[in-house]
């Protein structure tokens, strides 16, 4: 095990029946007045925004709305959020919605008190130093946001997506009614579920040595993950497994799983992340395609943790070596396959042509990876072997 | 899964040569002057002490001591570490040890701005509202004090031993270098292990159901104080083992097992607490005598986790029905005795004559256990049964 820090500050509030707390929790912190962030509608469907309208009128917190946030959520989107808090001078920012409406919400926490340009951070130019107090009520399980310290965001301009983390952007409170996703179309419920695997394997594959506890850990996650969807999918009214496939997602991206690593890896994002900004693609859905060629790309770096996947993730015990290897990454794979996910980059509507330019933004930043260091040629590779 | 609430603010730094940094984020913090609590003398002989001092002195943090907190910590000793803390008006609590150091640091920081009795906590007569911040720097896993809320004291006049929680007692900042346990008597290593199998233990027979999330993880935390522990009393200097049994031990009782469950059994750990308060018994040897015996009493309330847990833990397959379950309670005995632990109440020094007023106080606040409500003869069952 590496030394380590940890500390996550964010509270939950988890299960059915509980966004009417939201009103309150925010009151008995003071917040008088908040910017309520949500995305292109579906808390008006599934009846969100009618329980959180009304818990924060009950408590007497007023607010002003920013509607609209789009799945990749982008630079303009955050510039207008940010300028219609500081006109209404509001004391806290609530998200409402998935990752796209949570990172966007932190940004604008940050962006609030920063004079100059928002991109500042994402570019390195400037660092968070303060941010307003972040709520938010989850509706789409998957990235993690709701209990991490970290955004995305898309510049439109040049297409670049881009990561950071900041102390400053944990959710002061998050909570998580399972409940409400009942609703959620399938192919949301499968995304969330390839974030959440691909989160613990970042984490799980990145070289690590000496970490069993946080291994046997990640893998009883996967496990749930998997065998949680599954149930999901069949029954989207399944209380139970939405409860526990929920709260396994927050776990998989909480911090929760790197004591002692290496950090993660987080090629595979880096890879994705270049791609989503250049198309229109689910986040959800890029890294099922990309992760198992990612494996397949760098698993001889370090062959008894990817062992140790194939027997104890899909119980293979007849092979071994290479072939041992690449059959857990093939059932991982034909597990994406079997949530209706495309397995390939053209499937996904990708052109070819386009594979350089995604290769060069994705290195824009410096090399790739942690199990392997990926330079811009690697990156092609992979994004050609996945075409 | 039922619904739940999770927070846990505490921050660890853990790791190898990391204690030096406890002055500096003290002082970042804006403490001047502290209350150094310890033990019965270890601290000098592990260098912990000379590491704790050099770093306070070196970023201008003032101290004064309270030395000789005893294994399960008394109420008297609390009351003097109050009384010194006004004295000095110090800003902070910090606590040098084990579990019994922290709990007592934790009682002293919410006692100093309470004007009544600390007692009153205990007795349910007055509630924390305040405490000092706490500080920590863990000499032996067990207890999981070091990240969580709790404290547990014993009043001497009348042998009473009780336990609170308040989420104004999570220590700011615990720092772990597990190097510093490699001195440890193999009766502590051994004693905190069974401790952490106990909390662990304690929520996963409680009788939750659509946990399998939590299972996993704890299943997972199981295996992992089982295999390390046997590697460190194998070789104590054994870096990598001490240091995944002393994250599994914070992560054993820091909240992370609840979510979802019905908040855990602890009968035992009330159990035993009335046969410490009786008995100079360490935590963890009496806990390991009681828990066989309270699995053997109650399984019937719950045999498909009993089941499991002797499938999972100790990989029985050949057995199936109450002979399973018996096996693995059987299984788990064994791995205590060959810690070196007694397995009989009458090995710990235990009078027969002594059970029915041990039954008394175990039930003073009213009868045990969520699995089974354990009543007084229920109680002195399990302890005539234990003798």
């Amino acid at each position: 095990m590496r030394n380590f820090s940890f500390v996550n500050p964010t509270r939950i509030i988890f299960g059915q029946d509980t966004i009417k707390r939201l009103g309150k929790e925010a009151a008995n912190d003071g917040i008088k007045k908040a910017l309520l962030v949500y995305g292109q509608g579906s808390v008006f469907r599934n009846g969100v925004y009618e329980q959180v309208a009304s818990a924060l009128h009950e408590a007497g917190v007023g607010f002003v709305e920013l509607p609209g946030v789009q799945p990749n959520p982008v630079l303009s989107k955050v510039q207008t959020g940010i300028e219609l808090a500081r006109e209404y001078q509001v004391e806290a920012v609530i998200a409402v919605g998935g990752g796209s409406v949570f990172d966007s919400a932190k940004i604008i926490a940050a962006g609030y008190h920063h004079p100059g340009e928002v991109w500042d951070f994402f570019a390195g130019a400037a660092r968070i130093k303060q941010a307003l107090p972040i709520y938010g009520v989850l509706t789409i399980s998957g990235t993690g946001s709701e209990m991490n310290n970290n955004a995305v965001l898309t510049r439109e301009d040049d297409q670049t997506k881009w990561g950071l983390g900041s102390k400053y952007l944990y959710p002061r409170l998050s909570i998580i009614d399972p409940s409400v996703q009942s609703t959620l179309p399938a192919h949301n419920t499968a995304e969330g579920a390839v974030d959440m695997i691909t989160h613990i394997l970042e984490v799980y594959f990145d070289g690590s040595t000496d970490v069993e506890v946080m291994r046997e850990y990640m893998e009883g996650l996967i496990k749930t993950v998997m065998r949680e969807a599954v149930k999901v999918l069949r029954d989207p009214a399944d209380y139970q497994a939405r409860a526990q496939l929920a709260w396994a997602g927050t776990l998989a991206f909480n911090g929760s799983t790197t004591p002692g690593t290496r950090g993660g890896d987080w090629a595979t994002h880096g890879m994705e992340h270049s791609l989503s900004a250049f198309y229109p693609v689910a986040h959800g859905a890029g890294l099922a395609v990309l992760l198992p060629v990612w494996m397949r790309y760098v698993y001889k770096n370090d062959p008894g943790t990817f062992h140790r996947f194939a027997e104890k993730i899909f119980g293979i015990t007849a092979l071994e070596g290479d072939d041992l290897i690449v059959a857990g990454i093939d059932a991982l794979q034909a597990f994406f396959i079997s949530l209706n996910i495309p397995s390939r980059l053209r499937d996904l509507g990708v052109e070819a042509a386009d594979l350089e330019t995604m290769a060069d933004n994705a290195v824009l930043k410096g090399s790739l990876g942690v199990l392997q260091r990926l330079g811009r040629e690697d990156v092609l590779n992979i994004y050609r072997q996945a075409w």
